[in-house]
């Protein structure tokens, strides 16, 4: 995949990045490809956009801009048009469109208890969605059959010159066992073969995390946007992280950053389900908070309760929104002083109970974290919903199309 | 500063890195630039190199090689010669080397109590060093006065073509106050400042956190060399760490990121200097091993006397390595979760202090991180020393001649 090129001189006090030891070099096949994709990512992020703006923001000239955006209208992937408002003078710019309706990207969701798919188009629209549950105990490879069903039936209603980008698959990490218990570990090898041998010759499906993936939705075009230092939170079954360093995620060494669940907050704390003791999530997991609220084990539909009845001043389910929001602030102020970023997201059942304890959130980065770190970290609810995890998938699903605009994306 | 681009589709299964949604086109002067900056940092970093070999790993063609080649030469900043050992057949491919004697850079550190100056070659060598101690009480940028007066000491026996390509300055967040008491907070603006005072117009100078630094610098030419998800732990006065993703400084949004030593791990533990309770430094830092061994608070060398006491069996030193050391393994295993590294390496006092108590250390991840990133993981002792803070901040000052090796490095 091409990275493209940032140019000027790095600034005196701030550390360039790092480089590849041993990067290629570039020919001028290469380049063509790279501006091309620079003009298709421009307008797949930023929606609409005019010849004169891609040439300021992409500082390339204008007949250079002019070619690209030729190019990419007459493989199909944008419309150029005459502007709709009139300009004071001189001839108008033409603006350049993605085509959502167009070109587009499967995007599927295993999530703890449903199973989302999702036509996605360029320019991160939803054309079509379709859901089904997730029994208890069915493992994730197992999820692939019943979604390429709802896939399937999904390309009945799509216009025969329609172009298959790709697929993403965003795969929660946590999974419930048939018998209730709660299972880590989600994507693995067997979950690409499941996706091979049921695609087969179709798109090819990049998959991920779910909390990266909804990090990266978010990061495009969600509260994150435009921001390139995030840590973006996501609690279900279990709570793990997305990490945004310097507009790139910060996946690992096999992609499994961001277990943060399984940080130990409280060496004296309960057995978790990982072996440990004392983790994250059993002080801020859904167990967590219906327990302290005095509360049978549930589900999403029992934590909410108890967020309504302490917005209703009901005791214990203030106490216990406030104890569990005192934790969530602990492990947050620890992500904080560890990756110092701008802005922290809370997403997936996170959201609510940051909103609901906002302040004692707030209240724990102000004793834990180093003073320059505190003072300009922002903390925001998640902006996309559950629809985060579509639309990232679909920008994993796109990636090659940006990459390589007219060598890529023709799987259909 | 120019980005390699890199090339091929990304792999099913893995995330594509994430792109800057506005990223600059790409011009054919841009291309020359960036091709020499390729060049010339793989001789930087693997010393001589064939040009057949630069061929390959740059996937360039063999006569653009050539010319880039000829190009550094002639600027300077490479020498090439034939190969002094005879090949079986053909025209023998000329070796390129990195000219250190003549390009070099300046490299200071501020540490906690000493202040180091050198003179670093093109290639990372090491070619003057100049030291001084950092009396307690002296902010970083009052260091910056005998810093430059070390470098005009240096610069007296400096040939008169060479080149100076720049300066870094690596700067430890944790220092002494006058009343022995620690204080946190190192580099800030008032650094610059202090740094354009003295040097005017002179090089120019890239400054950064130690760890961060050190990071880079085992990253490219120490212990994880080729390596590109590493967390690499410094300890001095404090802890703090560099953490390296894909192959990049995780630098977090105003670059303090690795505050690692503030991470709160034991809720009940000390009061920390940063205003909190049960910081990971009152735990793993040297005052807490002094303590648990029974000593009077001291400096490096009580600390080495109690590893000594340990290492010859005698308690309550065993007792207090142990203990130590199972708080390092807990912080260790959390940020493990967290960032999924593949090595881990203990650097400054922590080096000894890990290579004491390994076992405990490995110990603790095994119960503590997930399975996957468990089995994964190398712990690893530092391997460039003190000299890591030098050798890093050359890489700082030299990365400004190898993003544009034909139009930087001048200044001097």
């Amino acid at each position: 995949m091409a990275t493209p090129m940032r140019s000027g001189p790095p600034r005196q006090g701030r550390n360039p990045e790092l480089l590849p030891a041993s990067a290629p070099g570039a020919s001028q096949e290469e380049i063509r490809r790279q501006n091309l994709g620079a003009v298709l990512r421009y307008v797949h992020v930023h929606g609409l956009t005019s010849r004169a703006e891609l040439t300021s923001r992409l500082r390339l000239n204008r007949s250079t801009i002019g070619a690209l955006a030729a190019d990419l209208a007459a493989a199909g992937l944008v419309t150029e048009e005459a502007p709709t408002t009139a300009r004071r003078a001189g001839r108008p710019s033409l603006v350049v469109s993605p085509r959502s309706g167009r070109v587009y990207a499967h995007a599927l969701s295993i999530e703890a208890d449903r199973l989302r798919a999702a036509r996605v188009g360029l320019g991160g629209r939803i054309l079509d969605l379709r859901e089904a549950d997730r029994p208890s105990g069915m493992a994730a490879p197992d999820a692939v059959a019943p979604l390429a069903d709802l896939v399937r039936d999904m390309e009945r209603a799509v216009p025969g010159d329609a172009l298959l980008a790709g697929g993403g698959v965003a795969v929660v990490d946590t999974t419930r066992d048939a018998d209730g218990r709660i299972r880590i570990g989600g994507a693995d090898e067997t979950l690409h073969a499941a996706l091979s041998a049921e695609f087969g010759a179709g798109p090819r499906f990049v998959t991920g995390d779910l909390a990266d993936i909804a990090a990266l939705a978010e990061h495009v075009r969600g509260v994150a946007a435009g921001v390139n230092d995030v840590v973006y939170l996501h609690g279900d079954l279990g709570v793990s992280a997305g990490i945004i360093s310097g507009g790139r995620l910060v996946l690992g060494h096999r992609g499994r950053s961001g277990k943060v669940g399984h940080m130990v907050v409280n060496p004296d704390g309960l057995p978790c389900g990982c072996g440990s003791r004392g983790c994250w999530e059993t002080e801020i997991g859904e167990a967590a908070l219906l327990r302290h609220a005095g509360r049978e084990p549930g589900g999403p539909d029992a934590v909410a309760d108890v967020l309504r009845a302490a917005a209703a001043g009901e005791q214990p389910a203030v106490a216990a929104v406030e104890r569990v929001a005192d934790w969530l602030g602990f492990g947050v102020a620890n992500l904080v002083n560890v990756v110092n970023p701008n802005t922290v997201v809370f997403g997936g059942s996170l959201r609510e109970l940051y909103l609901a304890g906002a302040g004692t959130v707030r209240r724990r980065l102000d004793t834990m974290v180093l003073p320059p770190c505190r003072e300009i970290v922002h903390l925001r609810a998640a902006a996309l919903g559950r629809d985060a995890a579509l639309i990232g998938a679909a920008e994993l699903a796109f990636d090659t199309l940006l990459a390589d605009p007219l060598h890529a994306g023709a799987a259909g």
